[in-house]
């Protein structure tokens, strides 16, 4: 590793760097496009033609249900495959989640002298959709330094949480017994964000209930031949019980997408995503500099007396750009 | 109440019937809101001269805290004095929050007959943001309906859900005892969303001690004599203690916004993230149609194909309307 002050700024030094494995150089990499700044335009440019390698998983599930031991062992089980895997994990900051997140990547340590493990946290620079965008562009960074797999970790607690799962090629959703009855999960759209369910410390005596009200509900979703059944797999990540079939099913997930044709519409989706993302970002920052024109402080005050109307003054606005 | 086919479609006329106490007319002027179609700007445009003089209330807190207890007592408390309160439940439906408010809004029934009374969920059509935008709509047509308070609650789970509270003007937030230590509470930036702390469950024993932590918090927050000490309200709402004194804390933050100019610095804000949602809608509406075009999809297959980078996308999609 090479020592701090040889780490280069300029974007296509930073990136090769990165790409030959210097950890340093990738964390500032990494810590550049999460800051935003003049750079992080270019160095999207530069790190977009060379992605496109990694598979990206998320994985998520309500605080207590076993998240970090899950992707603990899921690590584990890929390095002695050798794959390279990195493991982003965004925490909204949620005041109530109870920070978990932070003692979690603490525990997480027992891979950190391993060249092939990579782990970062996400932070709350995510006002106004900001979280899910820098998330897309810290994975583009990933999948251009070669890591195989890139595993997104989200604690499912809100909607922001959620979008932010909408980049990974396969969800992974990880509940427990006490996950609680499925038709609340059916109400809220699990169903839509899971590729994967996992009913962790399946040895306790009410995970037979959930079991079935999962296959159940999961043989609802499913309408033709063409369609993806949802796994249920049973685990018990703290025994290592389970992890490797639950590989399987994230596996032959990989290879439904790729047959089916749905990898390329995700993968387009995602894409659309991001142009709306940039977009969204710029008209925010000129948004803020017309606001501090004079023409732009007026019409503001003219809204504020009530002499135009949101929509009138919105459209005035950006004329005035 | 008028008999359902007698109301009118027409905005001006709905409008009209809503400020006059119509609650089927204001109940179809929310739904036309909620659910965004090409009447929903003039519908905008009609109300926003006839708001501004509502207080607009945010309540928030773990699952479990006794938000829609102390919601309930502050409905009873406020009625006696006369005023007219709406109640706005946003409801992003984390699939693990539990689905607590659609319980709440049917205990909440008590006030069912009561014409000064009125109480509606707001639930998931909220993809990237939307949710937030429409809640801002909703309450100008609480506000233009003539309602003296309009309390939005959410269950504080993510970003999304804290995000909705920017609204308002005055935003409690509802701890208990278990809600755990203060640092983390820190941390998480509670303090940056909270006016008014009320701790609920005041009687357990463990009260005491957050008790204390959350009053040198606020300690630490203030920094000179024109900033706002945040007070710290002990309550049993369910024995319906302290709520009268959260009432008066309230109205001190209410006069102390008024009297230094923040209530016009908070309003001017929201008017501005208001422009930024209709200009974000109007962009994500156009490159959806953008996309549709022979020339749209040749773009994105160039950046599926890597051809072009997404900046560069971005620009050239809007370049192309």
């Amino acid at each position: 590793m090479s020592i701090p002050f040889t780490i280069p700024t300029e974007p296509q030094a930073l990136i090769d760097l990165a790409r030959n494995g210097n950890r340093a150089a990738l964390a500032r990499l990494i810590s550049k496009i999460e800051h935003r700044n003049q750079d992080t335009e270019k160095l999207v440019e530069l790190l977009y033609p060379l992605t496109g390698n990694a598979q990206i998983w998320g994985i998520t599930g309500p605080p207590g249900a076993g998240k970090s031991t899950t992707v603990d062992r899921l690590l584990t089980h890929l390095r002695a495959k050798g794959k390279k895997v990195a493991v982003v994990a965004v925490d909204p900051s949620s005041p109530f989640s109870g920070g978990a997140i932070l003692g979690d990547r603490i525990r997480m340590q027992q891979h950190s002298g391993d060249s092939g493990v990579y782990i970062r946290s996400l932070g709350t620079h995510g006002r106004h959709g900001g979280l899910s965008h820098s998330t897309k562009e810290v994975v583009l960074a990933l999948d251009a330094a070669k890591f195989d797999i890139i595993l997104v970790e989200t604690a499912g607690v809100g909607q922001t949480e959620l979008d932010i799962l909408k980049l990974a090629h396969t969800v992974m959703v990880i509940l427990v017994p006490e996950s609680g009855d499925s038709i609340q999960m059916m109400k809220a759209g699990l169903m839509e964000i899971a590729d994967v369910f996992v009913l962790n410390k399946a040895d306790r005596p009410e995970a037979d209930k959930l079991m079935r009200e999962l296959t159940m509900m999961v043989g609802l979703g499913a309408h033709d031949e063409n369609s993806w059944m949802i796994p249920v797999c049973r685990a018990e990540a703290n025994r290592d019980i389970g992890i490797l079939e639950m590989l399987v099913e994230v596996e032959n997930h990989q290879q439904y997408l790729k047959k089916s044709g749905k990898l390329e519409k995700k993968t387009k989706e995602f894409l659309k995503e991001e142009m709306v993302d940039i977009l969204t970002a710029e008209l925010r920052s000129s948004l803020d500099s017309i606001l501090k024109t004079d023409g732009g402080r007026e019409l503001l005050e003219k809204l504020y007396l009530k002499e135009v109307a949101p929509y009138q003054a919105a459209k005035l606005l950006m004329g005035n750009s």
